[in-house]
């Protein structure tokens, strides 16, 4: 592109060349997307039977053999969208990267084998930085159990893109669904919940800081940046989610299948009603069993913020949200890793929160995070 | 960032901030950062004995059971860096984001199964132009029998960024990987070479004479583009390549097994420096058995530009070059498809091209595309 043509008006400049109807990715949402992307590739399914499952669950499953089935997934990663360079360190990152899509492996009750690696790398980009990377991502895969097995650079003209794909096996008596949901059933979710969305506040807040600083032409020193201890908690969770295969684990070894599993990634509102959506079911979750960590809800009083929103859409807690029968119950019991939120009811019911005043909130007023909103 | 902070600035910046040694990616060169990669992989490896190769191959090899083994490639796509969307329409940039993956499938002797699709796109993006890039992948995934089985959506804060991952299958007995060439085998390629070069380079042309039109504001019209049909096979090569799963079914159904494989993404000289490397040879090739098109060859005089150049270093013609042994000579013969290009020679002979007046020329000083080199 030359001078003065930027990349919005280059883009509409094209589509009216091309005379196209012009409707933007924002009015209909990640999800209005992805439908429309699932319609096209319909047809390509028919030639391949051995995929058992498409676009639509957290993973694509496909059936290599009688005994064995391999599920996969990927996720892209943009600069200044998912993650900022300035307030995450590089090895942060590359952990974090491998971890989102470990996490997508184990919402399928799955183990993660192998990893292939795409990264779109700006030319100014200094090589030590790539390696701190990988450093992040060979560290995390080393915990997981999984191979870096390859992958493919490439230039990129603005800022670094990270696209991860990883295969994994489950066998399929073992294999976990978003559907399966029953009513009667118990809803339950790993550790602790809206996490994430605090350290992400606290981590925006300081950068404002630190911008102030450089623009100021003030020195830099470690100091300028507030000591975080006192919140190390939630910028871990943050800038280090683990992807909870320690739970995927303790299921093998205990013998417990999920009757639906989905991970948190968009928030536990957003999430559920894909469980619901998928096993047409409603459910019913309570302010009040919800696992919020005191320190999520010491950081929220802080920033004159709500802890429980942060719970329901904040997003990027990568912990599993699950359904089992009520008869499993004192298996779960015993964890602490494990809460039981609520249960599962009929469609009609819908989707909802009773409140800590016995107030039930329809959930479908409450949104998660859609990387196009505005 | 703020205004005024520039992206390479920034991490100027940010690696002050880190104090890490500054070198950046263009001072080793693709190869370089993929070697560097590699090693920081390679502590992964031991936990996935079933993973039979990592990086440096076409694909990685995978073994899920006995009978079979998978492969898996992935490429990451630049807006600006591999495609530009003033000169490439959307379906064939997704036809072609699907065919250079399968090219890489087709070089491990195997045939592509499904396909993970990520997309960073702008927020201005209009949704029918990633109908359109949708319709071309869908279309492409059908004519080579695979399954888009699922992907990523996410917002860009610059310019498009397509990354596809594929998985394939086939037998051990076929599997075929660079190494395996041996003194004395003959050298191989299919189809045409230089084509793709000399297509980009009338794009380019094109594309220079609709900026002006543009800049002087003078009124877009059909016209406005040259006809192009006289040249609409070099064209073609560039837009939308096809990959040679042709071949791959015909040495399945003749029970052909070359030695050793690649395809030629990066141009003939720097893939088949490949070749001697990973299997320890030499090769001379001969410029006047080298398969140019006559239209190639064309283009080239009109541009004062050069058809062998193209050929040993354009890149992007998605030809599969391999070596079989000299007593195949006569099955490989009968195809109008493939060329015998050369010879397999030992080490110390090196990479040598003997050109049409009996000069042997050392390919070491020819080199391929680098995404890196500025």
């Amino acid at each position: 592109m030359r001078q003065g043509l930027g990349i919005n008006n280059y883009y509409t400049k094209l589509n009216l060349l091309k005379n196209m109807p012009f409707k933007a990715i924002p009015e209909i949402g990640e999800f209005g997307l992805i439908n429309k992307i699932a319609a096209l590739a319909a047809p390509t399914l028919a030639a391949v039977p051995e995929l058992l499952t498409g676009i639509g669950d957290d993973c694509a499953v496909f059936q290599p053999s009688a005994e064995l089935l391999q599920v996969s997934t990927t996720d892209i990663l943009a600069e200044l969208v998912h993650f900022d360079l300035m307030t995450t360190p590089l090895k942060h990152l590359g952990s974090k990267a491998i971890s989102v899509n470990v996490s997508d492996i184990c919402a399928m009750n799955a183990l993660p084998r192998y990893a292939l690696i795409s990264l779109a790398v700006p030319q100014s980009f200094p090589i030590a930085m790539i390696e701190e990377l990988y450093i992040g991502m060979s560290h995390a895969a080393k915990e997981y159990g999984l191979a870096i097995a390859g992958g493919d650079t490439s230039a990129s003209r603005s800022g670094l893109v990270i696209s991860i794909t990883i295969v994994g096996e489950v066998s399929p008596e073992q294999l976990t669904h978003r559907s399966g949901a029953k009513p009667g059933e118990l809803l339950c979710v790993t550790g602790s919940l809206g996490g994430a969305a605090a350290g992400l506040k606290l981590l925006m807040r300081e950068k404002e800081i630190m911008l102030n600083h450089i623009e100021n032409n003030e020195p830099y020193t470690k100091n300028v940046m507030a000591d975080l201890k006192e919140y190390s908690e939630a910028i871990q969770q943050q800038l280090l989610p683990l992807a909870r295969i320690d739970i995927i684990r303790y299921f093998h070894s205990k013998n417990i299948h999920p009757s639906s599993m989905i991970d948190i990634s968009d928030g536990l509102s957003s999430d559920l009603k894909h469980i619901c959506h998928k096993s047409n079911t409603g459910a019913l979750i309570h302010e009040n069993h919800l696992p919020i960590h005191s320190s999520t809800r010491r950081i929220a009083d802080e920033l004159q913020d709500d802890a429980l929103t942060w719970a329901l859409t904040g997003g990027e807690d990568y912990q599993l949200l699950f359904t089992i029968p009520r008869e499993k119950y004192q298996i779960i019991a015993d964890t602490r890793e494990i809460s039981i939120i609520g249960e599962i009811t009929d469609p009609d019911s819908g989707v909802n929160l009773c409140d800590r005043y016995g107030m039930n909130i329809d959930l479908a007023s409450i949104s998660g995070f859609d990387h196009f909103s505005s």
